[in-house]
């Protein structure tokens, strides 16, 4: 249980490093959405291992396959199959972590819970499990898009990069941000200057044998109001759950978030000014959110994921039989998990948001 | 939609902050779990208001009724329905509000949705709303405890604590720290010298009409291996969706948080050492959850929550028709929400980890 | 768990025939949508006992109070709650049947299942159980009629009818029966004669100590086209699933039903034909629905119920600790609970419809 | 939508007739159950066309391939994907039906909900999305037996068989028949006398360009008490959704069903005697089912299917753009889908148990 994601618009992923593949199933994707093919291999591409010195080397070429759910290029309404291939498998790359248990992996956790495990590549603990995820929030982003349209509303824009590695910590104006701006360098920083120092970082942390942790930040222009489902459905509490059901992902906060725990509310609080588009804040510490709905400032969050587990220093642990052993890992590794991440944070806040602009639709209907 | 929460423990919490009452129905809970009034109302009592001279001098006294699900003390099978009537009605008192948007309140964004607006008290983002929750919560620590002795596992100990009111930080030991030494000050901080200096500025904020933001630390003690649902419904995704769906939290981490993005592997990962119970960590930088899933250790996370919206401090606004104006609030209110979120936080955590504990159960079946 | 229905629509009903009351939460009635206590009333009055000499007399007055989500007699958008107090409590009266199983009740399998059983009337087998899913259905009606006509379609049109009480059926031409007709006559047959042969026999069965099954047919008129979801959710497969989940039914048929499996598909198939609103069938053998989806004609289905469990005959059971024992029932019974089923079914016929309207929606979005 | 069924056992399928496939993901499958593919591979072959000269002639092989969520032969917790690939493609074939509406097919009502749609071989109208169904009640079929015998109870027994073909209707001892006997005729009715006069009656229907309804009747020997959870999850009502989400389905009657409705109570009620396995009923017209809970007698229903819409005498019907035409259906088509029909209610029926066995669970825990 736990691999399906959304209400209304709602994945089913599955699949591990091992076996046949992994993919997802989309369900209740609106009707007549284009689908394009290389938009989600696109989006596939931004979250593969080896785009770049900074990540994995390994060659995983993750093609796509959509199975239905598609007549010319459209949704028919119909569920939405989507496969990648596994390739990679020399599962006797892993025999050496059979008996074992690597420290601040899932190999214990998926033991002391189901009684089995999948050895090779982690299983379904893998990153490579968020492939079903990016394929289906490329859906996702296709639907916001053409949705927005339809009703004449301006679409929303996703854009996220990252903001720190270590104490590494980028300036950004997240008011004009573009995703353009994060693709243009291997680590997804969008400045230049933080980006050089977390490149140098990074290839300290693979020489060394280490591994670093970091931030992403997002942002969302162009939010409509009224989004969002209270009392549990917040907004910000189901954008909470996608990041924290992220791989190494440690914490979250929107808008003011732990900072704003340090303020006064006379501070804090976001006066209403007068639009021609109706009330607008002149501050926005809510972080776009109000009472769990999205007041149409821009959604602003941070995301905090830990340092890669993996890493080829020696590290004291356990067989599992319980015996003190030492790990000494061998392999690639991917010692920032963060440029990767970005994609993976770009099409869980698609989901999120393809899913409450669903859920507002009986609202608007009534006079 | 939206006022459901868990899958297999579920609660439908509904009510405002006018109207007859609030309450809640919970769908899900194990027949013969000893149900305990009294425990129910304990927990409502410390999350009322009026309970010190900290918080808000509303006088409510949310007597919670039964109305079904319970025989002789027991939970049935059928679904049980509690019932706290509302009293303290006189929504005239709400009249100057109802023609404007009080700033970083649930006002705009509840109109801009619903395009209908309960204006008297907040409505249903009032945090009366809460109270079907603590109701809920109380149950489920009820199932927690019982169905661990059941099963002859420990008990997991919930204990959540105010952790700083703005910079005022709280020294306290996690290991050791019990519900009652919580308890035991009106600011709910369990470190007197930091409760003292929460205490005065709390005091000053209320002189001042203004209000403070915090945090909330909990740990949960007696962790069992085994709970969290890979990939979405992780152990620590439920718990940032269950503490970012409460009113005014703005962030949310486990284990290192956002601390833990700044370190490195090596010193981040928490080496397995062997014990008399299995593989057991040397550090805890995980926060208990590895992959999704609890590894015994203990639970350990915080939450941000913002200083309360309601001030009396003059402020900018707009009015319902768009206008500029100034807002001069009236009446009590709480200037610091952070020892009344303390009840609200533990019932959360007390959902979701009987949500868990249920989905855990049939995996630990066949041999 | 099981108390909750519908997926967009979504009511949780709760309460038994002792206890505090019996009631249910809506979650998901569009905002707006006019809420008339009346009317909501009235669907509870026509499920009420004691309505004419035919069901049973018990005075039950079911004033139903509205607790909160409706502001100035419309859905605000939060949670519908709806309350019924229990009166004629007098557990008592079942004190004799505490240590026995009545026959083809569900004493012995809520038993079974709960270990723990509410003895007084049922408890939630009660019929009485259906007053929260009456009061939903009513809302449901609201948002059908308020829907279609905001996005200027007709309204469905639902009337059920007790169309056979054991072997005396009913003539009644589908095509323009109206719910006037139904009401026009105590036993809820708008096929007079029927009706009255239908009361004789109701009588002779009360006066014998027995009780009689028959059947309600339904039929919805001015269907659009395009409700029901494939492949589970298909519009048939909701309604059986609703129709069977009303207490003392055995069986649902749609279209043909039953007859239609010793047919051949010459026969049976609808030839379409041209109209001005599109192809429509020259027949109906398919009951409104193909591939699980309207296709505008009438929905046309039956449901059966068996014969009251409670007789007032001596009859054969054993005790709850496994001893033969015979019963002899005291006090009212209803002796077919034919008429008073049908606002149940209209009930459940309305939200299985405006969860599928619901549903339906984002395919009518894009181009 | 609507794609997903199950609460805690949970599969998603999906695929149409054309595209790259069909399959299904299970959510919530034990962890450690046994998978067997020959197990799985035989269900579906069960299913398969061309098994017979009574089913359509078209060779699909239909080789299952697991992707995801075993490992050892053992189901490892992950979510556990299936594919069977589409061969015969032949998408050409259909051209003539592209512009046309087939009567009693989902042609048209596919095109007003969706707006678009798979015109080979009817999309996911197809019976071929059943593939995904049948792996699914495969891998249930195997929960349920491995849990029962966990808990050391007898292993419930499914078998389904043909009834009728039109007005040819078998006698079978239900309290007997094995799916051996049904297995060992083509029509998979254990009559042998009436198993030739289907037989004779398909042939013929076959050459006369005709189609052929029935009815399958289905039993489940050695059920336990307690499985269905009151009051909309009732075991006979998501027993009733599961057969009606069958493609073809018109009507489901448990126990009595609808000639319960004819009876009255005297004769229906079905007595308690005592026996060494506590109280059973004397009669079953209840059909193992009272409250909507298993009470420990065989579950007994029955479900009618229409003829095959599929025939190819020519018929009446419209064009896409409204127009009166003739359709002479070309190829081969099944006239009875009977046959085939026994291995898809086998699997719902084992998809229905099993989430009901997974649901009481928590029931049996406390003292």
């Amino acid at each position: 249980m736990g691999n399906v994601f959304g209400e209304q618009f709602r994945i089913a992923t599955w699949g591990e490093s091992h076996g046949g593949g992994v993919g997802v199933v989309i369900d209740g994707c609106p009707a007549r959405t284009p689908i394009d093919l290389d938009q989600i291999q696109h989006e596939l591409d931004r979250r593969r291992p080896g785009q770049s010195r900074l990540v994995t080397q390994r060659d995983e070429h993750d093609r796509v396959e959509i199975l239905s759910g598609v007549v010319d290029s459209r949704a028919s309404g119909a569920p939405i199959a989507m496969l990648v291939r596994n390739k990679d498998a020399r599962s006797g790359a892993y025999d050496h972590l059979r008996d074992l248990y690597r420290p601040s992996h899932a190999d214990f956790t998926y033991d002391a819970k189901y009684g089995i495990r999948s050895i090779a590549g982690g299983g379904r603990s893998s990153a490579r499990e968020t492939i079903g995820r990016v394929a289906g929030g490329a859906v996702a982003m296709s639907v916001l898009k053409h949705l927005s349209e339809a009703l004449t509303l301006p679409v929303p824009e996703i854009v996220s990069w990252v903001d720190s590695v270590i104490d590494i910590e980028a300036e950004v104006d997240e008011t004009r941000v573009a995703r353009a701006d994060v693709e243009s360098h291997d680590t997804r920083c969008p400045d230049p200057d933080a980006a050089a120092r977390m490149t140098e970082a990074i290839e300290n942390a693979r020489r060394d044998g280490d591994s670093l942790g970091g931030t992403v930040r997002a942002v969302v222009r162009n939010m409509p109001t009224g989004w969002g489902e209270p009392v549990f459905d917040r907004l910000e509490a189901d954008l909470a759950k996608a990041m924290l059901s992220l791989p190494a992902t440690k914490g979250f906060e929107i808008g003011s978030g732990f900072a704003g725990s340090r303020m006064t509310g006379r501070a804090h609080n976001d006066p209403f000014i007068p639009s021609a588009d109706g009330p607008v804040t002149a501050t926005n510490h809510s972080g776009g959110v109000q009472g769990g709905i999205s007041n149409g400032a821009d959604l602003r969050f941070r995301v905090a994921f830990k340092p890669t587990a993996t890493i080829s220093s020696p590290q004291q642990t356990v067989t599992t039989d319980g015996t003190a052993t030492t790990l000494a890992a061998k392999g690639r590794h991917d010692p920032c998990v963060l440029p990767r991440a970005v994609p993976m944070v770009d099409a869980m806040v698609a989901l999120v948001l393809v899913d409450h602009q669903l859920r507002q639709l009986p609202n608007t209907l009534l006079p």
